[in-house]
């Protein structure tokens, strides 16, 4: 069987059937990543470019370790020490890595639609791995899978989203994903960092954490981004501890089994309280693991277009 | 058939046989390139260093894939990170990276002569990968590789080199391959940036662009390095491009099916109009991809010292 | 036969048995070392993080040779371009490291008990590349694993260890390690750069160099580093070169086959003569080789866990 996509931009291209055949297999590779022996030959001889124009620990090793992993060749590419530093345009970069016949292009770009840009160009596949404030699909399919592990369905289940929502591509990714899941999704953050257009997407807004929290079965923490703050771009960071970051408190009345996730790195004591980081309702670190066999499943379907039979 | 060669320093080094051996066997590398599965076993076991003093995003991320597909492992070393910032000298450097037994060190430095200074000390292979202003022989053989897949012959053939030719190391290694190989060279710049020892070389020099463009097969474009812009070394940008940035007005006396080539990254609207860049004229995606099959080829030639028999 | 340790910390976790361990089959990867086809297939499909929050070229690189060399993947991972930068803190970079399940990471941190820290919190392996001031236990056994190849035995030599003793994580190990092994030790520095606890060290304390050296087997050279200087940290260094750098004058009353070593990167003129570092008694390049050799062997112990039998 066929996997139909030549790129992974953003989740609303997938269908509910697409992304449960994505968890199936990555149920797969996380066990093979619990093997002594953790690597298949599925993608020898496969190169993979992974061209991180931003600066990403997890992300970057995750999705090397992925390729790795399925004996694939991966080829760091990063700003600094590339032609973007000498002024070179992401297209001709982008033409260049083409013309040495690499199968996939694993893309992280500060520009909303760098992916896109590459996809419409080049014949490999392209992966977003985080584009602007755009989309970020292969973190929502991770969180998606961390969740399925737990709940094997999203009916009647409540996300709530916390945060700056308004400049996290996490979270429109997460919405477009969990909502095609079947969960209800909610949102919450001070007015200042929601998005303008937050009316438009299927989620209930909220302002007060407490009341966002209520009945939920899981709360997605977002990273405040620190390195914005220079640009007078951040609310007081004190204040938004003590309101917005996420502590006990705001969970007495969520579900009693609620979950607690972040994409990772954490501010610990800003958005999130940090034992809560570390109690055991939290899924910081499933969401790690499920990153490296989500992304096998990825590089697997987009370099091979084939469904692995059940 | 051996290959009698420790080190690639120069052009010079070679002779037209030898030349004619990597074009035949680079044939046969860039087929291996556009198969599903881009890996050979042919170096498996062998350690080749890319040690890059200076960045570089396609000759090093070329080398580092022309290696992984002939099943090297591959060693990266660039400024930062290394023992250069902590003040070691080249030849401890080199003498420690040696003791590591590499088979062979791809060097790309600031310093001419620093190849043939590692080659003399060290018993591993040297492959220079751009060393100051002398010498920069890959992109020559696959400048050269490339026209010789569209020409198969260089006889009657003229190649206009232009543009910043003082300060140019793919300019003095392009005129040893290209007049070895029998094609005539011209050297098109402005007086300012033209070598001192040009009448030693065997070119016609030009300082007009329309005319040195008349009747020749290929004009190969160089980059202006705008990083020597700031030391007042370089002339007025914007007359620059008027008068020595390539456009179609320069090419309507130059052959009907004249090639453009540029070895990248390409400052575009400066030395070179975006429209040529991208015109169906244009090699410089295609010397890209040449450039992979010419660096199997010669890792293959120097770590086996064995020539691929026909 | 098994391998007891999870973790390289410190040279004390060993025994002498261990050590001889360790020797004898660094022995025989030093002869892999020099074979044509330099891997072998031991630690195919295990991961090795390389984690370094400091500078590192010859560290760095020897343990990915001897990773890649066994047939491992490894994964770099240096301060920029990791969460360090944004904030994150070292248990949690740990923590995500150790949800993508690598089998080992080997770990150059500032900080004295880093690696210590990570051992106690994740369950694969740690290896200690340097922390802080306290500990350097790969470079210590590649130091002994060299006077071992060419000494047989430690029994009845004398090893001086010259330089700033205060603020190597280097001399530590050797005291820890040639102690252990048998050999007697010498420290000799300006009374500045000695460390406040060195009366509780099994060595006999110098302030003249040419007496330090009357008799010795070997010298070991330690870098001073310049980095330091900026904050006042360092003496006057022509002074300290008159003084304290190793020079011929220094050995007349030494052993006659006196071995001359250094860590390496070498300040040559400053605390050490250039004549002395390429002379025939130095072993300063034996040292490098060694390093892969010995690092091979402890990649294989510490992730396998067993013994390589005779």
């Amino acid at each position: 069987m066929n996997w139909r996509h030549k790129d992974l931009l953003e989740i609303s291209q997938l269908d509910p059937d697409e992304i449960a055949h994505i968890f199936e297999t990555a149920a797969r590779f996380a066990e093979v990543n619990q093997r002594p022996i953790k690597k298949v030959p599925i993608l020898k001889g496969k190169s993979v470019v992974l061209f991180f124009a931003e600066a990403s620990t997890r992300t970057k090793t995750s999705f090397d370790m992925a390729g790795k992993r399925l004996s694939a060749d991966t080829f760091s590419l990063t700003k600094s020490g590339s032609s973007l530093q000498k002024g070179e345009s992401l297209k001709d970069t982008a033409l260049t890595l083409q013309a040495m016949n690499p199968d996939a292009i694993v893309i992280r770009h500060w520009d909303s639609g760098a992916a896109r840009f590459l996809a419409e160009r080049l014949d490999c596949s392209i992966i977003n791995a985080g584009d602007g404030w755009h989309a970020h699909p292969t973190q929502a399919l991770l969180d998606g899978f961390t969740l399925h592990q737990v709940w094997g369905s999203f009916a009647g289940k409540t996300v709530c989203i916390l945060g700056d929502v308004a400049h996290s591509r996490v979270a429109r990714s997460d919405v477009e994903l969990l909502t095609m899941l079947g969960a209800r999704v909610r949102i919450c953050a001070p007015r200042t960092l929601l998005p303008a257009m937050v009316q438009t997407w299927p989620v209930e807004v909220f302002s007060d954490v407490a009341k966002a929290c209520e009945g939920v079965d899981a709360v997605i923490c977002l990273r405040l981004q620190l390195e914005r703050q220079q640009a007078g771009l951040l609310p007081d960071l004190r204040e938004y501890a003590c309101t917005y970051g996420l502590s006990p408190r705001h969970l007495e009345k969520a579900k009693a089994d609620v979950k607690i996730m972040h994409p990772g790195p954490m501010n610990r004591g800003l958005e999130i309280a940090s034992e809560l980081a570390d109690c055991g309702a939290s899924l910081v670190l499933d969401q790690v693991a499920s990153g490296v066999a989500v992304r096998m499943t990825l590089l697997h379907l987009y370099l091979t277009r084939a469904r692995i039979s059940a």
